[in-house]
């Protein structure tokens, strides 16, 4: 039996293992799980005859090291900074390693060792990066191999509410870490090219500053920018693009209501405010708000956001009961940033029945026989319950499948790497489309980047 | 004859030298300035034969420790991170040192040492921190004297032109460093407390939550937030005050202007623009703004930030010409912030006959035998020339004065200090009056905080 080795149980670990599981039989596998909660590592086995769960301290330098020896192949669903000793051990006993983390600078100076000891350390390999990386490069390559030049690529990614479970006014629930959703944006300016010129966001306008998207069957979304669009131009080859930009994806009008927690410094998580765990939620609100002894809070946040009466806007926030008088925050110490958390976690938290919905879309503008063409390539992937949810299924399975094609030698290039190359990415994505998540790709009219939609 | 050193010899020094060399006869003193320029060292020296010009470079410590050692006390008016050095000296030496900075955490830990000899280091005596102390607790003083109770602090303080050089609808240059100015307001969000209220206001909305000032015989000014309203909270013993504010002064209408260049993020130094060399205005402008094949950067910048057509504001961004397609910027590998400096100073850079103007006003509220009260406290002062600057006379004579005193026995306190004591300000504060350097004084309705002024 081969073994596999997957450290860490975590949500997003649910589908991928259970995928190696279901192929455990018939591929003669035998899975282990380890995580620091041996409940956690087994709640993902249940008890099958092929798997294994073990407790794992990943600080625990002679466990790791023997677990890590004794396996095959390692996957490693570790927050991305503690893949580095798990890396070093899997270079120490010759085993290949697989994630969905980014590279990180630590990981990459591996590359060399890697290479020369003929194995692969196969990284960005879950959705975003990963399903992104795959979906644009077959595009990018099919184009290229036909002598075509590339002009435009937008790419957008979101983890939504699926729409059978979207009832609330923001139309959106955390359906991953929520204070990464809060921090959103933040640490400088947003960059990114359209049509040959740079371009600069600042984190305070980024949320007024959407383009909208059209999902076939799933109508309109919005998307603001990330703060990286530049960041695969040389690896993806774009490096003379006129128009790059990566995004967010939200539902229409989501931005804009979020832009009031930003405008109010609601987001900020660089100081500590005072009192905070005696603090309502509506002291919480007022303390962005000048003193006035007549005023109602709420005046005066329309007056200084100069929200009119009517706008959906202040439904929104009194949704989120941000005036509340008797709800405390009860967070000591607590940042702006982590306060707005709690708030938004008493709404915002998916229920017991509630899907969680990922949505994709690359637009790619290209020239071909003197031709402008462009097409628009988009994927939505909905969650079946809260155990296999869509973000588990979109990180989790393009794991498996890579982890399973290593083991088995069909993808055998080697050193630290991501799939991007065409022997990599395409028997995966094949595997992704017979497992449901697959896009549906059509030819639009180039506009180059044109804000309106408007043909001149 | 007593031998004073001071080092530095920037455009701060020059009235705290003239000062001292006007008393060196009757004074019986002899003034060593030293700067690393020799030059600008004679340059303020003049002749003078109780003067002697030197050339020194700080970070030579043979030099620096003889200079130390061979005077009776030392004035540094470097940059605040360099008086470490100088500081040790004294303390080895005993000599008691001046300087117009902030104390520094590394100054305070010299503490202990410092009064154990005996000496004393005077910090924070020059304008603002200095003259702000001083008169501030010259006020708090008299009032819990009487047996008041603080229940308001305001402060502000501003460097402008003087009016008879006001030409610009900005009704601003520089007078003191424009990097300064341009940065002002970053690293994080302000804090002050208004009527037992902590408050915060993040970066981008600092420019429109001013407060109005009025100044006899100069009409009205406004005050935007300083970050660090609470810092002198212990220091002036104010730890159960209601309201504590601390606030920069510019003249009615910079501020809304000024967040023209926050909301586009001009005024970002945390990265690098591509191509900043070859831009023009017009460019660096355009880079905030979203691409769009038809529109004008102009109608671009007014959509974007809704300024109507017959705003002034808009005659303000004008006069900088930040639409100019030929200026080029000019700066390899410049920030945004950097950038903006450059085009802020073609318009902003004082003439040849241009004087500038210090303004600081204190709003002071107590309650004394049952009656809420209100003192309100201003001083304007206005500069000689481009030599004797406002900014040079506040800052430099009362650096000038406490060396004398200090010198003459009249200041005998030991530590690292502050002027906030009775015994240093008073008569400092007196021989700034007969020096031109005078706070006017009035009663005014005491209306807490109050931010339309209206008696409710």
């Amino acid at each position: 039996m081969r073994k596999i080795l997957v450290i860490g149980a975590g949500k997003s670990s649910s589908s991928l293992i259970t995928y190696l599981l279901n192929k455990s039989t018939s591929e003669n596998l035998h899975i282990t799980v380890a995580d620091i909660s041996l409940e956690l590592a087994k709640s993902k086995i249940q008890n099958h005859k092929n798997g294994t769960a073990i407790a794992l301290d990943i600080s625990d330098d002679i466990q790791r090291t023997k677990e890590i020896n004794n396996t095959n192949i390692v996957v490693s669903m570790l927050p991305a900074h503690l893949h580095i000793n798990v890396a070093k051990d899997c270079l120490k006993y010759g085993k290949n390693m697989v994630t969905a983390s980014y590279v990180s600078k630590e990981i990459m100076e591996l590359n060399e060792e890697v290479s020369k000891t003929g194995l692969i350390f196969m990284n960005e390999v879950g959705l975003d990066p990963g399903i992104d990386h795959m979906s644009a490069m077959q595009i990018i390559d099919s184009i290229r191999e036909k002598g075509g030049k590339m002009l435009l690529f937008e790419s957008f990614c979101g983890g939504l509410v699926a729409p059978e479970s979207d009832n609330n006014l923001w139309n959106y629930k955390f359906t991953w870490n929520p204070r990464n959703v809060v921090l959103a944006g933040q640490g400088g300016a947003s960059k990114f090219i359209q049509e040959g010129t740079y371009k600069y966001i600042p984190y305070h306008k980024l949320f007024r500053r959407t383009e909208i998207l059209n999902i076939d069957g799933f109508g309109k979304f919005e998307a603001y920018a990330n703060r990286d669009s530049l960041k695969y131009r040389s690896i993806y080859g774009l490096d003379d693009i006129l128009t790059l930009y990566r995004g967010t994806i939200r539902r229409v009008g989501f931005s804009k209501a979020w832009n009031i927690f930003v405008q109010l410094g609601m987001t900020d998580d660089s100081y500590i405010m005072e009192n905070s765990e005696n603090m309502s939620y509506r002291d919480f609100t007022n303390s962005f708000l000048a003193y006035n002894p007549n005023d109602s809070v709420e005046l005066k946040l329309r007056y200084y956001l100069k929200i009119d009466q009517d706008d959906i806007i202040w439904e929104k926030l009194l949704e989120l009961d941000i005036f509340n008088n008797t709800k405390k925050v009860g967070l000591k110490n607590a940042t702006p940033a982590q306060i707005l958390e709690k708030i938004l976690k008493d709404s915002w938290t998916l229920q017991k029945d509630d899907k969680d919905m990922i949505v994709m879309q690359h637009l790619i503008g290209y020239e071909l026989n003197g031709k402008k063409q462009q097409i628009e390539s988009s994927m939505v992937c909905i969650g079946d319950n809260q155990t296999y949810t869509a973000m588990a299924k979109t990180v989790g399975l393009p794991v498996a499948i890579a982890t399973l094609k290593i083991l088995n030698g069909e993808i055998n290039a080697t050193g630290v790497l991501r799939p991007v190359t065409k022997e990599i990415y395409k028997p995966i994505l094949k595997e992704l489309e017979e497992n449901g998540i697959n896009f549906s790709e059509k030819e639009v009219p180039y506009l180059g980047y044109n804000p309106e939609h408007v043909i001149g």
